[in-house]
């Protein structure tokens, strides 16, 4: 091991989020330079971004500026830029506006949307993984209401309040859940001329079941639970085109001016440029110990990479598997800086859980599987105590209890451009 | 008066600041229909809008839906709509899809900036109004330092390095305090290339002292408390250019990549279609009672009126200001529904505060007089119980103790497009 900064190995971290802030925590005391590149300035607690989009929460509640979170640590050197492709050969990354040359490469640049083909769906149905569309989605279910109250044709102003989340996975739950609260509660009585109570709130599922990674028992329940909320749930029920007007169901349509995407993922597009084999998500399929073919110094992680030799299918794009990836390519890094062989990644699955609405949840640790008000709590404390930064969690606490005692959403904001036509 | 609804005079508020927030208010109990509107959905407590510019407020802390706040108030129907033109004679108002008839008129349409005929200087230094300026403004400042930290030119470093505010009213002296404890506290051991507690901030005003508008006294009590923090105050200096590269000052030419304009304000442009003469900063004339001449229905308030008959002098663009104004509204349109002479408004000037940084500010209370900490605090406790809601002045409490504590600010978030050219 070398000890002179100058000549210590260069390790890059490409992307801020779970992955990446982990294995920069994990290498601290390692002698080690490492790079962190994000092309946003701070790391996004993406299980509450749903919570920001349906105005329960503020933007600076759920992230933090990621220079301030390794403020302490000394070794790493946090750029803000946008990494536009990797020259693996040459150990070099091209940036928007430079470049870098590494030692060791920990991609985490996560994933965007995918349509399945249908990207001109991207404009009528906004899905959700940046503080950016969180408030593009506010903006439009705010903005609905407010158009309702002045829409005149019975027809419209039932358009307008209709809201399709298409996808039942954990987001697509807990978005359609906060809508249907909204509606019921928050701005119940704020209009004179329309009943935000009478608002459809549609969640849509192409399978058989909503929440298809949890046990079967916790998908009934859900049902339950957001039919009591209000939702309607449609599974098998496959999507054929979106409009700004409507979504149409094969032959059936349903006029609906608000639609929300949390169907499918695609991997970084950063992910092509490593020349290596994707999977149909444009996932790196990575080495059992998170490299890639050919270059034991570069490894995937996070919702880029599709880590498969565990079940046969790749691991979820959840936090865990993201940390748990990030803790295995330092300790890997470790071993290399030592002269050793790499060891394998092996994933512990310790659950998931989602969250319905105001006070109901549904959660899955080990062999407990439960609903109801104490999978809400579960998941409340859960959340905020991995909430990154004590001031957040408090005020996301006080956010929440005040929330819970009054039905009231603190951040109902229409910002942006209010007169926008795709409303 | 009438008492059926449907008969009762109509009466239309333009604009959901103090103004109109607080004739709604106080038109509560009289028999009249009021529809207030505003092209935003919030009501925004602008004394505080700088803490968000300069990242140690969410918007939502600041911020209430409009019709949130005037939810229990039956008389009352709030729509979201952009007014573009006042057809004073036959008491029609044009709106950007529709249009509404009124009895009574309150126009209370507040301010916009005023480059003082150099509109083009408003792309290289915005103004503060909206929340959307404020989050513009949060984002050049927090992206000059993350672009100092990459840039290798000492020169284009310092540029970017440098901040000037133009303007040495209460707003820029807020600004500049502010932008100044962030560059040395908040940000200070978060960089590794530059080091942001050298930070240049420059405070430019064209008059002879800083806040003119307060007694003497405070505006020499400020200089000192700005420059503890290290501001550069300069007075007596006229701006004679600003480009996104640099300030102009006559021959002097002061490289600043971040500037910002505190320095003036026109009134709405809806003024101009009321067809009756307007002051140099483009505000209603307004007669003894606030209505124009020849319209005992039309009144203005706020910062869209130049109310010149206590002092002579147009009283200032302040929340007291327009807060008595709309109950003396209120009032006179009581007399109307009474048959009763409309009575004359008179301001009854209570003092004006600003606050320095982190615990120094500038009080003025009838005959008192005083800065430093006995001025913040008395700054921040009136502050805090005019916010609107009790949840926002909660949060603002902690989110300001957590700062006072830590020197930390909470929202130093850059959302947008982090590749704007601008800066």
């Amino acid at each position: 091991m070398r000890n002179d900064p100058g000549t210590r190995p260069h390790v890059v971290i490409v992307g801020g989020g779970f992955g990446g802030l982990y294995a920069a925590r994990a290498l601290a005391r390692m002698p080690v330079r490492i790079t962190l590149v994000d092309r946003r300035n701070h790391h996004l607690f993406q299980p509450l971004l749903y919570q920001v989009a349906t105005a329960a929460l503020s933007p600076a509640d759920i992230a933090s500026p990621i220079r301030g979170i390794l403020r302490r640590q000394q070794n790493v050197t946090v750029l803000l830029g946008e990494v536009t492709s990797v020259d693996a050969a040459n150990r070099r990354l091209a940036l928007a506006d430079g470049e870098l040359t590494y030692d060791y490469l920990v991609l985490a640049a996560g994933a965007a949307h995918s349509y399945f083909g249908h990207d001109d769906w991207g404009r009528a149905a906004p899905g959700l993984k940046t503080l950016e569309d969180a408030l593009e989605i506010r903006r439009r279910i705010l903005l609905a209401f407010e158009l309702a109250e002045r829409e005149r044709d019975p027809g419209t102003r039932a358009a307008l309040l209709t809201f399709v989340v298409v996808g039942g996975g954990p987001t697509g739950v807990e978005l359609a859940g906060a809508i249907a609260e909204i509606s019921r509660h928050a701005l119940a009585k704020d209009f004179r001329a329309i009943d935000p109570t009478c608002a459809r709130v549609v969640l849509v599922e192409a399978g058989p079941r909503i929440v298809p990674s949890y046990p079967e028992k916790l998908s009934i329940e859900g049902v339950r639970e957001l039919r009591a909320l209000g939702v309607e749930v449609r599974t098998n029920t496959q999507v054929t085109s979106i409009t700004p007007e409507a979504v149409h169901f094969g032959e059936e349509r349903l006029p609906a001016r608000t639609v929300l995407w949390a169907a499918g993922v695609a991997a970084s597009p950063l992910a092509l440029s490593l020349g290596v084999p994707l999977d149909r998500a444009g996932r790196v399929i990575v080495e059992p110990d998170l490299t890639i073919p050919g270059h034991r110094e570069l490894f995937v992680i996070g919702d880029m990479a599709a880590f498969t030799h565990q079940t046969g299918k790749p691991l979820p794009g959840v936090c865990p598997v993201a940390i748990q990836e990030a803790r295995a390519v330092a300790e890997n890094i470790e071993q290399a800086l030592r002269g050793r062989a790499y060891g394998p990644f092996h994933y512990v699955d310790k659950g998931s859980m989602a969250t319905i609405g105001r006070a109901a949840g549904l959660c899955w640790i080990g062999r407990l599987q439960f609903g109801g008000f104490l999978g809400w709590l579960a998941w409340l404390f859960i959340h905020i105590f991995f909430l990154i930064g004590f001031r957040n969690r408090l005020i996301v606490m006080i956010e929440w209890a005040w929330a819970y005692m009054t039905y009231q959403r603190g951040a109902r904001l229409i910002t942006g451009d209010v007169r926008k036509g795709d409303v």
